[in-house]
């Protein structure tokens, strides 16, 4: 991976900064940040400004350009990618190290008194502006909205926003009609007294309306915003997409229905107009519910006193908990994908993913890492780091796919030759983690953050870590990374788990330029029984749904418990169970051989 | 334990609510936060209002009166009590558990539209009174400072604020002399480019000055302000307290030395006048160092350009961080109270540790509590409540003492028969929990509360839990409950753990109207030593200052794992090592013989 040539690019940037077209008055520094103007994980082409300003591809990261410098902030799982992919004009700001700076802090640091710092109001989350811009201005800064993005500005080639066709899905995939949703949310907004909600993420659109598209690559949304009102539904969303008759007909558009149901097609445009519209006919106590990460322009476009916000909205935490429907879905979308370890290369996999029955596309980019490349957490084989698979190395192999009953993500890693001693000792500590996730019982209510130390005590014992979060929500048929639930050492956002959340499990090691470890299966909360029941309060664990053999070649089975070698037999014993019986019934003898081959029992020597 | 009957002082308590002697215009609610103007935890008798008021003693907890309701909200440690201690006319709001509403949330659904909530300003912290404000503003009420305190206003037979003789100590117990501290505060302050800093906790001028008093029982502070320029101390603290000759030598009152050393003594009470007098003197850019849990009264004579608020001052977090001296004399003071769980009452435990050398007074009330006492987390027996020890009942015990060379905490749980076997099961999941903290390797900078979980997973194994954290910060001769670190499930101002940090590990289970079990050390954080050392960053565990013999009968020794014996085993020969050593040199013979039969090694059957 060479890394992107910047120097000119820089240059434009920092001309346009200072253009009276653009902005009213100079700025001496201008944030772009990772997301698009739905605070989207992974954006589409169109919208990778950060991605075209520096080089630097990961989902995350913000990169800051000042009159003489640039800087990227990124995390732990992009500090090696980032590295390589940015030139000398930048600056790698490492978060979560002791000594990185934090932007603010950074800003302050650098800029000349009386600076103006600019940012795009539509991309910036309201939460994020509102504590740099608390920052900026204690140190006698200030920073101010840019209306025009300026790196489309000098973006000679930028790509249309996508505008794909729609997918309805029906009651048996969805468990709810979109009608019934839409009650239940009106239900929640006279709950907390209400009159209006603003819709901005993707995939909670998509929830709402038993929607999918597929605008953004591996997500399967599509650009539009909702603004539910208790009598109203607005959909905003371009082009001709509402021509199609199947989703007219999903939609209801040309049916006679009840009017607080009827929904009016809006262009995606117009949403910050018809919002302020709609706010200037607010009586003094009517409240408008956004979520606290919505953009700062639609959140400053509802005057402060009528702002109801939450850092959920009541549809993020009612997708995060699954209705049966779903939850079968997701099971079913797990099964006949049993043999892709199988296989050794990443576009070998998606092959056989497309054959399976409701495929729709990957549900992100493969990570397919041989390798010194697998200590990149999140790398992505291209021609000039691809390396040949060999039985000399640790192969790792992270894959997901969208399909129509559900979405899948998973991680093995795999050794076709004799794994050295230290390679296994430190498989085998992440798989301790991996158990000691899975297996877990802990109080309903329990947040996520509380679970991750389990995940890395093993690893701690010896001194390793890793710097990666330990799960993420997954999306059922939605995408792969979704809030508000997960499992990290960060507590940020971190709703309770609940029975019928989905989440991943996926600890790691990963030793820079050696090799990287992963085990990751998709798990779903579900109650436990347990002996006793204090406070009455139930208890909860997880049921792995993804079924695929961990290789036990990469074992040092005498580090197991007899408990944690007892979970590899059962853990397998299901995946024989399961995932053989389908391959049967397909008729494929060799992958089921290989499938036997692959799970059988691990005994611990006394 | 009878309720202390309320109704003739709340009615009085709502006349003042509406005397304009007291109020400009009539309030519809007052607080009565549980602080004092220090914001500390214990509090002098003269600050225990919401204890007159309500008749709820424990240390946390907070009453708001209304013109109609009365409601106390405390956490999990005292709901028993609580329930116990207060009338009915008065509602108790379990914190922590689901239905309970915030402070703000009942307010809101209680208060008649656009009503005015009053509190005490030097009493609310200012982070809870911006909390509450904001959200009474957008609910259309108003929070408003009542500058004098209503409870006093009614309070007839208030007692006086304490005003005790202090203690000096020497380099031999602080290792630093102050003015050394004072020396690398000002460091600090130079780093953070601010000017002056404001020391409101009792703790923090105590340590700063390396004095000690006893206005607060358990707690060795006095009552006193500091603040600290770049060349000026000024020390707020009422009385002739400044006449005794050691103090006036100790603080070099009437030497000759450096004008930035040279100490002003201002009346306790001209606090406010002082700051605000300093206020008018800043330049623009000039900024005052606060924590931003000092009281709102502080908080707002700063104007709020010059404000600079942190979670932790930097003594808070300086005082935390043991040096050499400190910790040794931690040591010193753990060791020759090794046989108190011999003896059975809580005034016997005082009588033999106040023969100790050094000894000044209890860290806090005893816990001495047998059977269903027990299950009240924080008891302290009174005569209407008092048991006799018997056979039958579990007996626990958590007890510390001051001494001038460090501050001890110890929680043990004993049976003096024959243990149920669920007792003896509960214990040892209890003892599975401490063991995982206490033997816990992690990564240097991680915070305490990714620890909690450790102890609670025995628990959550079998359904059973605590309702409170499982460690707090210890202070060296200083406050038995300090910040900022601590291990909770609660991630509130928790600084990372570092090595000279000193903590309680005391995991619980407490069955009501049955039994209490707790089992506490005070630890020290230590450098581990890892096989490996992932990204140069070290790793911390914990080492046990408290040296008490684990009552081995309770352990049902089958659910432990061989490395938890081994852990017990070792610890106790520590104790057989430590503790009986001094024994024998005192000559207690039939105590080392005690100590011997108690720290009998257990083995696990194969």
């Amino acid at each position: 991976m060479s890394p992107k040539i910047t120097t000119e690019l820089l240059r434009q940037l920092r001309q346009v900064m200072k253009s009276s077209k653009y902005v009213t008055e100079p700025i001496q520094a201008y944030i772009v940040p990772s997301g698009d103007a739905h605070q989207s994980e992974y954006i589409a082409p169109c919208d990778c400004r950060r991605a075209f300003i520096s080089g630097f591809d990961g989902s995350a990261g913000t990169a800051i350009i000042t009159e003489q410098k640039a800087a990227m902030w990124t995390d732990g799982r992009y500090f090696l990618q980032a590295a390589q992919q940015i030139d000398s004009n930048w600056t790698l700001m490492k978060m979560g190290l002791k000594d990185t700076p934090t932007q603010e802090d950074w800003l302050v640091s650098v800029l000349p008194e009386g600076s103006k710092v600019g940012v795009d109001p539509f991309i910036i989350p309201a939460d994020q502006w509102k504590r740099m811009s608390k920052a900026l201005k204690s140190a006698g800064h200030v920073l101010v909205p840019v209306k025009e993005n300026l790196i489309d500005a000098i973006w000679m080639d930028r790509p249309q926003r996508p505008c794909k066709p729609l997918i309805t899905l029906d009651l048996s995939y969805t468990g709810i009609g979109w009608k019934e949703k839409i009650a239940a949310l009106r239900a929640k907004m006279v709950e907390r007294k209400v009159l209006w909600l603003v819709v901005t993420a993707l995939d909670e659109v998509s929830w709402l309306f038993n929607l999918r598209g597929s605008d953004v690559e591996y997500n399967p949304v599509f650009f539009a915003y909702a603004v539910i009102g208790t009598d109203t539904i607005r959909l905003f969303i371009s082009g001709d997409r509402m021509a199609d008759p199947s989703t007219r007909e999903h939609l209801l558009l040309d049916s006679s229905l009840e009017a607080e149901f009827k929904i009016q097609v809006v262009p995606y445009e117009s949403v910050l107009t018809e919002l302020q519209a709609i706010c200037v006919g607010l009586s003094p106590k009517e409240k408008v519910w956004l979520s606290d990460k919505a953009s700062y322009a639609l959140t400053e476009a509802i005057p402060k006193a009528h702002r109801y916000l939450t850092p959920c909205t009541p549809i993020c935490i009612a997708k995060a908990v699954k209705n049966a429907a779903e939850i079968e879905g997701m099971r079913r979308a797990h099964v006949p994908k049993g043999s892709v370890t199988e296989i050794s290369a990443a576009d070998k996999a998606e092959e056989f993913r497309s054959q399976q029955n409701d495929f729709v596309d990957l549900s992100f980019a493969t990570i397919s890492s041989t390798g010194p490349n697998g200590a990149i957490i999140h790398y992505k084989p291209v021609p000039e780091t691809n390396r040949a698979l060999s039985g000399n190395e640790i192969y790792l192999l992270d894959s997901g796919a969208q399909y129509k009953d559900g979405t899948t993500d998973v991680t093995r890693t795999m050794h076709f030759g004799t794994p050295s001693a230290y390679e296994k000792e430190c498989f085998t500590y992440v798989l301790k983690g991996h158990i000691a996730v899975s297996a877990a019982v802990f109080p309903n209510g329990t947040k996520g953050h509380l679970l991750d130390s389990f995940a890395r005590s093993a690893l701690w014992d010896c001194g390793l870590d890793y710097l990666h979060g330990t799960g993420h929500g997954v999306g059922c048929f939605l995408n792969v990374h979704e809030g508000p639930c997960g499992i990290s050492y960060k507590t940020f956002a971190d709703e309770p788990l609940e029975a019928g959340m989905i989440v991943s499990d996926e600890p790691g090691y990963y030793e820079d330029e050696s090799f990287g470890i992963r085990i990751e299966n998709v798990v779903l909360v579900i109650p436990a029984k347990t002996k006793y029941n204090f406070s009455n309060r139930g208890s909860l664990t997880f049921e792995p749904l993804t079924l695929v053999p961990i290789q036990t070649k990469m074992i040092n089975v005498p580090l197991l418990t007899q408990k944690e070698c007892d979970w590899v037999n059962d853990y397998h014993r299901k995946c024989r169970e399961v995932i053989g019986a389908e391959l049967k019934s397909q008729g494929r003898h060799e992958a089921l051989q290989w499938l036997l081959r692959e799970t059988e029992p691990i005994t611990k020597m006394h």
